[in-house]
């Protein structure tokens, strides 16, 4: 009776921690950031914060692990709401395209940012971001409904992807909502126009 | 007569400053780095270094300027000895492609992190970005030989450079060129199909 309680609200301080680590990286960038800032902002003590996570790359692999689920959870929610038929690749490309632009799109950035000079944390990030991509591609290619056994579909859709990465750096220092609504308009056109003629069944 | 040697050495002084302030930003990111550790990497005195950027903020402005203007010469250089004719548009795009995948964009992007957390670097950086970007735009319009007055073209060509900078940022942690080679011969092919249909004279 008792454990039930207390793996929750182990849980509870797991994912509040984590939760504080995105926002105190996406805020603050990386150098400002302790374990014990987190921990604080977390409303953990420092404690509890090390037991859970004892190196500061733990708390950096958790949260991109809950960063990159989070995000394919909204993608795959907002799918389902979706309408099938001529108007469905314009919404599926806008949702796609819009995946990196918000909060945790910061978070990860600030994160990018610090392995490129920084070899410990580029050889924890580089496997989660490899697995965190290829289940964005699965996801992707399922939302368009394309069949990835064709010349060059798989391309495409990376290159949608990669698309959505370089909007996100666009968007980073100023609102670039507007720019990209047309840049998914187009795209949209040109992937119904590929897609038709490489990837339709 | 003593004047021009002068002058010389002064622009000598100012250029291994940038350059050493690039090179330091790659490296180290933004936080490690101060004037005083730029000025010892340059083999310039802290007096002559604060003489010539008296803030960090003017230094990074120079080196931006620099950054954006090295790579569209390096652009310009190379466009001019690419071929007429249908082999051409790939090997535009190709280019494009890898403008962001060198120590230059490493650089920018250390810059662009700290930026996001930082309103001052941010209020320096935007407009500075604005002008690259919209300089980056006129090449690449220029390149691809494509009318911009026609409908679509300007935002395929917005999607080739933020295309580019998604695969910079895919290339930061991982050497990416492989994959990258691929995505190039599928753009190109698609902005054939496209710009065929819509920019072509």
């Amino acid at each position: 009776m008792l454990r039930e309680p207390q793996q929750e609200r182990s849980r509870t301080t797991r994912r509040r921690l984590i939760e504080a680590a995105m926002d105190c990286f996406s805020e603050q960038g990386w150098h400002g950031v302790t374990v014990a800032v987190i921990a604080e902002r977390a409303g953990v003590s420092r404690g509890a914060a090390q037991h859970h996570f004892p190196t500061r790359e733990a708390l950096v692999i958790a949260a991109v692990d809950l960063l990159g689920e989070a995000q394919l959870d909204e993608l795959r929610t907002r799918a389902a709401g979706l309408p099938v038929g001529p108007s469905r690749i314009e919404r599926v490309v806008e949702m796609v395209l819009n995946l990196y632009t918000g909060p945790m799109f910061r978070a990860a950035l600030q994160l990018w940012a610090m392995a490129a000079t920084d070899e410990q944390l580029r050889a924890a990030l580089v496997p989660l971001e490899a697995r965190v991509g290829r289940e964005a591609h699965r996801v992707t290619v399922g939302l368009l409904g394309v069949d990835e056994t064709r010349d060059g579909v798989r391309e495409l859709v990376q290159a949608t992807l990669d698309l959505a990465r370089g909007l996100g750096l666009a968007n980073l220092l100023t609102d670039d909502t507007r720019r990209r609504r047309q840049i998914v308009r187009e795209w949209a056109a040109t992937l119904e126009t590929r897609l038709g003629g490489i990837g339709a069944p």
